[in-house]
């Protein structure tokens, strides 16, 4: 017996929970954990489960699944519970997130491999290479922009990356590159969106005199900052913090927010749905 | 069609989840939440399902998760979810609570029926009267405390009561009535337990210099301030905060946290797992 | 010996503390509390300091400092630290905020006295008048608008009012008005600012799918949800909130705020610098 | 001109301020910031001032506030602002305390000079060596102990330090130790104290079934976990975290717990008042 986490998204309509439980029972699965939730808005159906059952049977469990009338699935998908989501890291100078995410995926306390990190400077390589692993200079200009962001992709394409973080990288991604890597690619944005947009958000923070500052994380979509959020945070300031505190200040949050991200995205937890997400 | 809540407390074991949806199938009910947890520390399953169904064939649902043998169940009950929890208020003299529980319930924001609010002194009458409920002055002393007893847990009974809160009620009470509103009597403890137990927490927590204060409701038992724990919450203090204002920035915590603690009970998400509460 | 309150904004340059601690020595009076800032982006200075005096001492000390060569002041003031805010609500249906602020006011708990209510509605007379509190209904439409609101101002200046709070006054105030009212009229907003500006702001977080929702006080300015922010707050939510629930958590977060920036103003803890407040 | 930080303790009377604004505005010194508080508890009178003078002026600002009657003081004090605060770090086998503390030494977040780090393990070498900082292994046994607090008492002096941080160290420091190192030791409790005292807290917090659990750091006293509380932060969890989870939880919150006592400590903030602290 293994564990193992399906998820789901389908239309919405009785029968679901029957059919996925009865095949699950069918091949004396148990179930270890189950969330579910239907969108109204969206009329879709979303489930995470956990289950134990012995690895030959999974393929059964998904034909019963799919044979079953209840469930017209948009995705449907079954992966080993200890499975390590793949992970390559985009960085440009700031390494706060960096180090937060190499710290907690060498302690243990994240599910994913770091199978790189790119960065269009050279400053974090000590850094990734004292971590043991692979540093990718790559620069990018305007010219070289297009080669780049193909080099990217073949790397996630060699290095099978399910996950593509952006860690306080200041290159705006194409759209297309956008849409390759659409629900795969986390941003941090240095600020509570809706919130202050744009460029140097903690000093509109501080000119505005706002009491709390935040950091969103949101995949990446071709709409610069108006992805799907999957975290926020926020921590309370007051006047006396100049921008340049409110930028350290802002790094506290910036990590804790993206390092919770990278998690659920990791542990099969967050679903989109339109606009938003479901975190389970 | 009308919507249900069940809720089920059974051994942990394979079979539990298909059981039940089958049994709603069947019925050709509509799943529309689900939440399930397995306690490996206790071995026990509990689950909170919202669906919607004839009302006449709730009863066979009931039967076919009985019959089967996946689910030996130690609790499983149907409600209406519409149904309110009829509730009723004990208070002595601080009245930040009760009117907080009074506006919520007035305003359509807690699923409750105030069915009558008792109390030790006459202080809140006047309060409890604006708002339309029926007060109860039960004075208690050392001689009368065995029949105020009687007659709250007479007014309990009369009135079908499904939630009795403890609104800064300032009265101990007896082993057994502790143990007739087992798991129906929540408390709110003006501190943020385990931390200051018995009297004046704020003074307490003022001698301490503690940077945060908070408070914590638990159902009642009979071993004081040791009941499971619902809900809790902090609020960031400084130095410069007297034991006075303390008491103050403590009501609203305390108000907040027992709102929250009502609501989750009222609308079935909180189940006993030992010394332990489980909240979907 | 009573106890008195300054506030003072003054050009940022040496000896202004010197000068008034001076001042305050030399009538032996004792300080019992001293907060200032420079603030480097207007260059202003603030000082709110708390001292005990003989009354009649007061005109001494205001003296001494107009006298100083260190105080270039743009503002001086000195209030008996026990004197209550004189405070005028505006409120339209909502009313969680107006009986937030009626019960602080009432428990003790907020520095103010409330000298009365103006509604555009007759919804929330009968628990304003529950409170011993005058209520004037001032029905406001296009035609009526400029009427109102000279009504309005003819009850600040009757009632000698300190502070105009809008807890959820669904009009719109002229510029003129807002220009009358100006650093004595806050306002809540039922958004965390600069977020989801103008209406339907729940719903609005509810689309965007945001994790946190928020409320902001700000004093008014003409400027609509533009005014200088006292005070914010946010609660976390999920994907699982309606934008009914939204709006209910949503009450809870706005009028912690609002009372909290009340508080704030009625302490004489607030200062405007530029478009930010200085919060002691 | 050079920026100066001063700290005053001393018997609460009026005059203090006028005498210490004054020695300042003799010398032609600016004050940036001044915070001051009068415990009423302990009728001590604190002061923390940061101003801009004359390096040789500094001596003659102390003798003129030692000259003078108002200030009977038990401290007084002043350092450079830009004086790093030399700092030793003591660590057994958990290193996220440490990392964290490194990392934000180098990113210039926090106003200390880290001089070296002490461990009874080896496990964390490589990491305090990337970071440049020399690293002293000194095993700790019942035999050893006395040696190896002389030895860890000889490098204080010897490095003349300032501040020693217990990053997770899990030896008692004697009585004798903690006496010597008073005031200027701050050890992180991996717990909301005064909750859960002792070994393995976070397993505590599971069995009781709390919903937040929260870090505190102190001053070292000889009365293990009780020293004088500095900071204090809590994480909400479920009962659905295993206490492995909760240990994991629990990390992210002892280091920023800690990280903010060691900067309010290195900026001279934190001043002691019988069993409290003053945090400005």
């Amino acid at each position: 017996m293994a564990r193992h986490i399906m998820t789901l998204t389908c239309d919405d309509r009785p029968g679901i929970v029957a059919a996925v439980s009865t095949a699950l029972l069918d091949v004396n699965a148990n179930i270890v954990e189950n969330q579910q939730f239907s969108d109204e808005d969206t009329n879709l159906f979303f489930m995470r489960t956990v289950f134990d059952a012995a690895q030959d049977e999974v393929q059964t469990v998904l034909d019963a699944i799919d044979r079953s009338a209840a469930v017209e699935h948009q995705h449907l998908a079954v992966r080993p519970a200890d499975e390590r989501c793949r992970t390559l890291i985009l960085v440009s100078r700031f390494d706060h997130c960096l180090l937060d995410l190499l710290y907690r995926w060498k302690s243990g306390d994240l599910p994913i491999d770091i199978v790189g990190v790119v960065s269009n400077h050279e400053d974090t390589r000590g850094l990734v290479e004292y971590y043991g692993v692979p540093f990718t200079h790559l620069p990018v200009t305007k010219e070289t922009k297009a080669a780049a962001e193909a080099e990217l992709l073949r790397l996630v394409a060699a290095q099978d990356v399910g996950l593509v973080v952006l860690a306080r990288y200041m290159q705006i991604l194409s759209d297309d590159l956008c849409q390759q890597l659409a629900g795969r690619a986390i941003n941090i944005h240095h600020s509570f969106l809706p919130g202050f947009k744009g460029a140097k958000p903690y000093h509109q923070a501080h000119e505005r005199g706002v009491k709390l500052i935040g950091a969103s994380a949101h995949y990446v979509t071709g709409d610069l900052d108006e992805g799907p959020i999957i975290e926020q945070d926020v921590v309370r300031v007051t006047h006396a913090e100049t921008p340049e505190r409110l930028v350290a200040i802002g790094r506290d949050v910036e990590r804790r927010v993206l390092s919770r991200a990278v998690r659920d995205h990791a542990e099969s937890r967050v679903f989109l749905s339109g606009r938003r997400t479901i975190v389970f």
